[in-house]
């Protein structure tokens, strides 16, 4: 699934795009329509894409977009079919580029377009409390029940047997079957990604979703933000307890048992069948196995291999904590 | 207090509850009615319990219940007078029979039957705001107020003097006198407990209450869930700062102070004037005696003793923090 | 600014302070009046004071203030133009004159006068959503939107360009101009601050108030306390993500980026272009400077010079910490 909420207000010509980043390139086709913009792997032909960190090498060398956002250094692992366009700051660029396609995708005002549900048709197949408030392109699958003072804003799908709580702020989500949200949950806001710029900072484009699948449970205060470039992915059964955040851009396996006030900081990917203690915290751009066992307070600030488990900030393997704090 | 809110669905046969668990046990009285199901201190005569650790022993001996959860190894500490039930796990078959005599104390979906205050009795007796919400069997004493959009969901008692806020969801709970409760709170939602199971975990039952006695505070944001067999308690004059969370059968004691962001793990019990700085973590089934100071940040994952000052991550002696820290 | 909203009850007479305090003290002028309670800096002519650390010392020598409340061994260090009144504990005498000053700082009931926005003169001026609510003494400028179910109590100062999103309570706060506050805060409660006392604490007065600088913004869930002597401040263009609490009389610098669940201690005071990892905990009264790095889930309990990195519990040097946990 990529964007299925955002309206894409291209295509752009390349000349707009260059235009607007404040360059002057001449040898290119001034005419050329770019359709999106996309990371290097999803993108196709006729699209722009960015390429900032050798940590990408092998996606750059494959990557099948007309033009790339990039720096003198990386660009020639480019394939010739990519059309190399130097910035100083990558990020940025893309930031600014993604802006221009997706201008929806920056800002999260509430949404003001939001009804009554006593005035929508899901009057009569949703069961619901007093107050809840329904946004434009929402869908609402068999035998759902929302909360009170619930707001389900622009861009939510629901599937069937979902139990929504009350106090619930719901936006750029697709929740899948038998789900429950409990209360006082802010879950598809724009995640904490921006660029620094003293006295007023740039926000960075989240064109993302929240993705919950099949039988989780969420906890009352819960906060889940929506993916910049990719979507955030609760998986299937994997339930959450009370005042967690999830970052941008998170990916959480199947079947994942994740306690209370725990934190996990954006780009990280979580395994299959794993457990994490109470306020454990995950750093940014991490990646956990399968069968991963996370003690409870502890911080992970590594990758960690399947079937491991740890405790302790920064974690270790638990034998090695358990030996260290006798 | 045992279970006031939750109906009983009892008695039903022993030979029903031997049917719901799919065993084939012969050498029963097939009619004998069984009233309840209850911890093993609880339980009476005609009532069935559930034996799964020796770390219960010195209980299990003077057990009065006349049927017993357990396994073939724990089995031999029962009095003659309580039969064993050996099952291959006990807190799974626990589950099963509490949700056959309390159906309702599984799923907390939000409350339908609440009404507008001002559609009750309540309305020329307590102070409100706009949009509050009472769900049925709720009582509320005298001089109290409560905040704008709050919902009282069914199951609430409370008492004299109490100052409720804004926004906040309480059901199953029982709130003494003089009690203050800031806004965004979450109070009386089932515990994060359940059976995990690939695709689709078991919830445990919750039948216990939350129990938040006189002079206490309530700090905003906090979440303080239900007790599952027993209940959580809040003990006189405690105080809560903001965005805690206390989870199922916690219990605390009086004139305690806890700073804020802290989360204490199921059934951990904390003394009395006990002091716990701010994002202090408590694990689960841990027991903090009196007079117990923790420093803030602290993991605790051990026993406490009275008079006690610890700080650190796992928390070990204030002093030997400091060495160990210069 | 100081104290803009607060009632002063004020003048007493030193006559009728004193004797508030249970104590009887002969050679005073009992007729004269005083203005106002202040701290040791601000306190003028006709102001009583408190002075209840020799960390004060240096202020104490400056006060203009005629009356402080100290101890024995504290006097000595006030001049001549100011009486001493020796009390026994001074922060619980400072705490008893404040109720008599300012008795609306003590409670924080929900505010009962607000009315909707639809009957307001900011119907007109403000986009908002449903069941926006208005109290007294409250200010909002051009070009702001108010999200659904948002309470602003009273004494709210909104500048222009401010997005407030749904589900907020807000009280005793200016914000100013492009601000940005996110879902489900609470801002401008009081602090978690009072003094412990069997059976019944006493709490302390906030009659401070939340200042929010221009360009912030503040993420989902986040909680904000009001200060208690001063204020509590978020500098310019600085950046809170989600479940962060800040108590009282906390002062943060410009430029500032806090990530999740980050908690700050009462009282303490943060830098310009200071960036805070997730989860990361400040004790209270600590002063962290300018460009400080505090890597996530640190737990900072000593001031932290100018332009350092720090990680760990207890934080300490990065390099340090890097080197301890390879």
């Amino acid at each position: 699934m990529s964007n299925p909420f955002f309206k894409n207000n291209g295509p752009f010509k390349i000349s707009e795009i260059i235009k607007s980043l404040n360059l002057n390139i001449n040898d290119l086709n001034k005419n050329q329509n770019i359709n999106d913009i996309k990371d290097l792997l999803m993108s196709k032909e006729n699209d722009i894409t960015f390429f900032h960190s050798k940590k990408y090498n092998d996606y750059a060398k494959k990557t099948k977009a007309s033009f790339c956002l990039t720096t003198k250094f990386l660009k020639k692992k480019l394939p010739n079919s990519c059309t190399p366009i130097v910035v100083d700051n990558v990020l940025l660029s893309t930031s600014k580029i993604t802006s221009l396609f997706y201008p929806d995708s920056i800002n999260d005002y509430f949404d003001q377009t939001v009804i009554s549900i006593n005035d929508t048709l899901f009057k009569d197949k949703v069961i619901f409390g007093q107050n809840v408030l329904i946004g434009k392109n929402v869908s609402i699958g068999n035998n759902c029940k929302i909360g009170h003072n619930t707001i389900i804003e622009k861009n939510v799908i629901i599937g069937d047997n979902c139990s929504i709580g009350s106090n619930n702020v719901i936006r750029n989500t697709f929740i899948q079957n038998n789900v429950k949200i409990l209360d006082n949950c802010v879950i598809g806001k724009h995640g904490f990604g921006f660029f620094p710029a003293k006295g007023n900072n740039l926000r960075y484009p989240h064109i993302g979703i929240v993705l919950i699948e099949d039988n989780c449970e969420i906890g009352c205060g819960s906060t889940i933000d929506r993916g910049s470039m990719s979507n955030t992915i609760i998986g299937k059964n994997t339930y959450l307890d009370n005042q967690i955040h999830i970052a941008h851009n998170v990916k959480i396996g199947e079947n994942s048992i994740i306690a209370g006030q725990v934190g996990i900081a954006g780009s990280s990917v979580i395994g299959n069948n794993v457990k994490i203690g109470g306020q454990a915290g995950i750093s940014g751009h991490i990646k956990i196995g399968n069968n991963v066992e996370i003690g409870g307070g502890s911080g992970v600030i590594r990758d960690i291999p399947d079937n491991t488990k740890v405790m302790g900030y920064p974690a270790k393997n638990i034998r090695e904590f358990l030996r260290d704090n006798k």
